[in-house]
């Protein structure tokens, strides 16, 4: 790939010398014989004065093409837009896949939302606004309406035909899906079936007439599920009574498998990643709620070590181990937690396993809790020639493990039954929440064996 | 979709009823007319007694039709294998998608994949032998082989012509490659373009001339992001001297995609979430490993702590907040591990940013520090009426935050360069090291503040 890479950076030069020295025309061919992508990651590149000076060069369709795969990463999409004259960002906008151009002007105030609209054609701004009042996340949010359809009683040569006509505007023309009069999905060919079958016949005779699809309130996961179940590379969204609204594509999928693995990944961690921020400052803001949250659950966990203060300052040993037992079962509650996040993730019907899941962790934690206990039992029976301490922090730990793990498990699920996404209890709080109660095990058992150590 | 899970059920009671009635014909027409994933989700409810009856009612080609969506998620497909007759089970191989073939293959031993490569046409094992050797992870590894390429000096007529005859083998037409003489890649054109044109065009005029590749040696990782950034639905593989071995479809790349996510997720959590197993000892032994190293570290910090037991036997009070300081701190290590972990697998060129990460992370460290600094402060000044004893909490937690943020993104960045995943440096591992850490902060600030305590 160097060679490619150097190819590039000419490429990238020469870009910027036909901007400088204002050659329209040169500079249009070599920009434009970039792919789209590239285009994009030559245009982010640029100052706010060069990017003026594009907006001249490149027709709101040429810009429009460039746009479909910026928007995807780029937050400060509503900073381009208000550098372009509004007609210009109007038509560019008109231009763009329906669903692309829904998810930027969901980032706009509604006061530019509607001089944008107001500026486009009649039938541009009502597909728009048809789309821009589906819930965030739903099939409908990330779906498009650029997609090719014919009638079952059609040929296979007429179904080509429009498909040729259609295939320049279409998202997709690699599924052709069949509808009814009444505009309901009844099936759908491929292309590759189309090219393969002979122009006479017909569709009905060719097309698949149990076509998958989803519910276009259906959640953005679930359509992430079916495509990848499937190796779909597209799945039309249809409405309750079957009508056929418009199609998800699988490049769409991927960005929401990757929010999806992102956003987990932040739950786990009480952060979020995506925070893309090198500024000390807003990184801190989006970090201290969880750690102040947690802070006082910590306070917690203090004041319940401090009604045992007199327990310690009989026999300060004792403080010894606290942080060891704490931190090993807040270790074990976060693997549980993780596991049982992603069990609740992976399974369609989530009813059936709970009790089951809860139970497998509970177990787990009294099997890794036991081996845990035994090994610290003869560590610091060895260590310090004293097994009953030993004993007393072994079988602090295999409780403290046992209770942490069913935390982890229980968590989850009962966020999971309230509503909430179970991958926002972080591990953070399982390790937390895990210290209290670990402490309160620890203190009891020693308590009772309070005679031995001092 | 409760309609089509009803028509779903119907289909499944009567597929058991025409395999009971041993109802060939029927029993063929109805599976079918499902949609291979349906077909897997089928056969992976049946008892082996019924799978080894409907191995006689399958052709080898429909069976692997089957195999191709079974692979992705299915560790028991070496039984599967094996129940088969071996020639039937070679004949599927054969049938499949090489790339998936491949993977099944991978899991075998070595005497049970030579058997079956044996039994296959010249052919078809020595295209599969050809793959077998590229290392997990790679371009060539996922790679297949069945694509459709044509020539530049052929006419797009005559391009169509291959497509048709290659339609039914090939995984993906949606895109065909151009190659010269000596099978270099030297274009692609999308079948878009191909229905688009003119029947007499040239391909040469029509190909985009600069075709984005993947080398067979780069990372998977590195294959998906060039498909997400591109929106590619495929994308070619070339040796280093640019000949076209392969195409990667974005079905696989989804794959990739939720691995990494999935493995990831794991190092975080510092357990194998893969781990799909309800049996508490199989759990248990995946979780062992990562509990009792960390049990040895935190060994460590109890030892350090046991040195300044003569501290706490004189002011017990220093027990009470050993908990919450390495509590908080493990806290935030495990959110600056998080975003280090993102950051260095976002960025291609990861020398660049190593400082000013680092950096970024202890000024957030140093802010988020002195805000929760400052509220314990206040906390146990007002709670304990103890305003020294608040400072000494406050400071320790300061200093043991920053050391936990600069642990937390130090270590990611020591692993990458040292050649691990990044990734597996895990919340817990760094919270067990920052308990360390902060307790040494604690006690040495405690220290020097013990007149006032006693």
């Amino acid at each position: 790939m160097n060679e490619a890479q150097l190819e590039m950076e000419e490429k990238l030069a020469l870009l910027k010398l036909y901007l400088e020295g204002e050659k329209i025309e040169d500079f249009r061919s070599e920009f434009l014989s970039l792919h789209v992508y590239e285009q994009s990651q030559y245009y982010l590149s640029l100052t706010q004065e060069e990017r003026q000076q594009i907006y001249f060069y490149l027709s709101p369709k040429e810009m429009a093409d460039m746009f479909e795969i910026l928007e995807e990463d780029e937050e400060s999409v509503e900073i381009y837009l208000k550098e372009m004259d509004p007609q210009y960002a109007a038509d560019m906008l008109s231009e763009m896949y329906t669903d692309n151009a829904v998810d930027i002007l969901n980032q706009l105030d509604k006061i530019d939302l509607r001089k944008y609209l107001n500026m486009m054609t009649i039938d541009n701004a009502d597909e728009i606004k048809e789309l821009l009042h589906y819930e965030d996340e739903t099939a409908g949010s990330i779906m498009t309406t650029e997609y090719v359809s014919v009638a079952a009683t059609q040929t296979i040569s007429e179904a080509m035909h429009i498909l040729k006509i259609k295939a320049l505007d279409a998202e997709t023309i690699y599924y052709v899906y069949v509808i009814d009069t009444a505009e309901k999905l009844v099936g759908v060919i491929s292309l590759r079936d189309l090219i393969t079958r002979g122009d006479d016949e017909l569709v009905s005779d060719v097309m698949g007439d149990r076509p998958i699809s989803v519910n276009v309130a259906d959640d953005q996961n679930d359509v992430a599920k079916t495509i990848r179940d499937y190796n779909f590379l597209a799945v039309p969204v249809i409405d309750k009574e079957e009508h056929l609204l418009g199609i998800i594509t699988v490049d769409d999928i991927i960005d929401v498998i990757d929010e999806e693995a992102a956003s987990d990944y932040s739950g786990l961690a009480g952060v979020d990643v995506g925070e893309q921020s090198e500024n000390p400052f807003v990184a801190a803001s989006k970090r201290l709620p969880w750690l102040i949250t947690l802070l006082f659950l910590g306070m917690g966990t203090a004041t319940l070590i401090s009604r045992y203060e007199v327990l310690v300052s009989e026999a300060s040993i004792l403080a010894v181990f606290i942080s060891l037992i704490t931190g090993t079962a807040g270790n074990a509650g976060t693997q549980s937690l993780a596991v049982a996040v992603r069990k609740l993730a992976d399974n369609d019907d989530k009813n059936r396993n709970f009790t089951r899941l809860v139970i497998s962790e509970v177990l787990t934690g009294v099997i890794t809790g036991l081996i845990t206990g035994i090994t610290i039992f003869l560590v610091i029976g060895i260590w310090k020639h004293n097994f009953i301490l030993g004993f007393v922090i072994g079988t602090a730990m295999l409780f403290a493990i046992i209770v942490a793990n069913l935390a982890g498990s229980l968590i989850p699920i009962l966020m999971d039954r309230i509503g909430f996404d179970p991958a926002v209890a972080s591990g953070p709080f399982i390790s937390t929440l895990s210290d209290l109660t670990s402490v309160l095990i620890y203190f009891n058992i020693a308590a009772y064996f309070m005679n031995f150590f001092i």
